[in-house]
């Protein structure tokens, strides 16, 4: 939940004035992200989503990111696509930080999936991966595997802060994903945060659109899989959910069927995956102010992720 | 800013069966409101706002507030009309709150409001004044000059703390506006909180709704107007504008001159209205933890406010 920019009157007239969407009916700040601030604009035209780029995502990313959107639009992928202005551009300044506006998509998160939700879910994945087929510009993860150990080396008083003789354990899981990270699976366009957040249901409770995209790049599909699998299939307790799994994977096959080298890779990608957004939530964690008006996520949820999967999944096991 | 209360997928639903609306298409928390939680809630017959009650408002009188927006509605008023599940009833429960499904209104606020916002607005409090005649429950103002001295009796020391000598000025204020307040005012149904926040506007400027009821109680009219002066003629730099004070009452007048004991009334009720937003704000300070995820608002805002009264407004004054 997030607005962090304040949009004065004019500032969105000035905006506006830019584009053929006639004037504002309505503006509200949006308790939706956590690194934009986004805002629910209504003109005599239609509806949208303001964003405000204002952390993480880089300046020099953002094209990136909505040509992306837009690549993905004109293929009929359900993102929100972004909406030029009249001299054909989409990134635009408001109040001098970069901002761009993208069509408001109707549809509801599941704030708890169901096996169902996770279904559909892995669906929209797979299509993702297919739509973004071709897209020309490359965007490397800059939160990939190679970018682990860096990060957590400047971590590391933090990680014992919260458990202690935590540090040591993940640097023997960092040790081990480095030996053992699959190399050559098929890669292109992930999404990368592809959280029940980020991803909307009709009313009758089937796929329809992804959303915040300011982590997309090309890395493998089947870590995609292992982000969403972290994501979704983990019940409140802590327990991994395997038929809520093996729904969002047989959901993504509708689609686009894996390799047996990529279901082979599953389990230990599932493990680097919840290390991911360990250590960026530890990173968070330690950089979040005291009187701070976001709280940060709790870094041990992925902890304990990533303990679950130090013991190894068996996805595919036939039971035997 | 305020999303304090997460409505799960099954609750929604479980909320929206007692109502004839079809089922969600979009529901977001809003960045609106200190209060309450606030959704933007989209099903398949339109849209509405779901509030759940979280804090100030006493659930034994959301029965008024809700009564009192269903009957302005009735009467042409632009608020937001509460909607009626199949039984009738307009105040529900979600998550175990109180909660209240009413009519999305389209509007934007004005962040910095013109001279021309605040004639404008003037009219829309008139218009409200007007409306709210015969509505028959009651409501005494909880905040009203009775209750300053004990308030500030429980937070004389945060007071001093903001800034030392503090507490001795407010004493002395709160003496005088004993000894001088105003009796025998036109009284009826007041906003109590006609901020800038709480007032909707049209593309073209005009007046288009207000929301936020939660104050609404019996007091004089003319201490609403005086509230409404303070929160919309202040300019940035603590000056009070003059031509905006002048062009609120204007519009005010419109729709419902005021007697002449009305207006000579103004300049203490204002000073009045100072020290009420003063004192909650003052008491909002010392009751917010340092980790909390609202920021309270600044009570030295008020104070400025109030010195500013302390000096005698002359709005209506002949320029002799």
């Amino acid at each position: 939940m997030a607005v962090y920019t304040d949009i004065t009157d004019d500032e969105l007239a000035a905006f506006l004035s830019d584009y053929d969407l006639g004037q504002a009916v309505a503006f509200k700040g949006i308790a939706e992200g956590v690194e934009n601030s986004n805002f629910l604009l209504e003109t005599e035209s239609g509806r949208f989503i303001l964003t405000v780029y204002e952390r993480r995502a880089k300046p020099e990313d953002l094209p990136y990111f909505l040509d992306l959107l837009t690549w993905l639009a004109d293929r009929g992928y359900p993102s929100a696509k972004p909406i030029a202005d009249r001299a054909g551009a989409t990134l635009k300044t408001i109040r001098g930080k970069p901002a761009a506006l993208v069509e408001f998509l109707p549809g509801l998160s599941a704030r708890r999936p169901t096996v169902a939700h996770c279904r559909e879910a892995g669906e929209g994945l797979a299509w993702l991966h297919l739509a973004g087929e071709g897209y020309p510009a490359r965007r490397a993860n800059d939160l990939g595997q190679p970018h682990w150990a860096p990060l957590f080396a400047k971590h590391r008083k933090a990680a014992d802060g919260l458990k202690p003789g935590l540090s040591a354990t993940i640097d023997k899981d960092l040790a081990e994903l480095a030996l053992s990270w699959p190399r050559g699976l098929p890669t292109g366009v992930i999404h990368a945060d592809y959280f029940p957040d980020n991803v909307f249901f009709k009313p009758d409770g089937k796929f329809a659109a992804a959303i915040d995209f300011y982590f997309a790049c090309d890395d493998a599909f089947a870590y995609d899989i292992a982000v969403t699998l972290n994501a979704w299939c983990f019940e409140a307790d802590g327990s991994f959910n395997i038929t809520a799994a093996r729904a969002l994977v047989a959901g993504y096959e509708r689609r686009r069927p894996l390799s047996p080298t990529e279901r082979d890779a599953i389990p230990i990608l599932a493990r680097g995956a919840a290390m991911r957004f360990f250590l960026t939530r530890l990173a968070d964690w330690g950089a979040t102010p005291a009187g701070a008006l976001v709280k940060p996520k709790d870094p041990l949820e992925y902890e304990r992720k990533l303990a679950v999967h130090r013991e190894g999944l068996s996805l595919f096991g036939t039971g035997a």
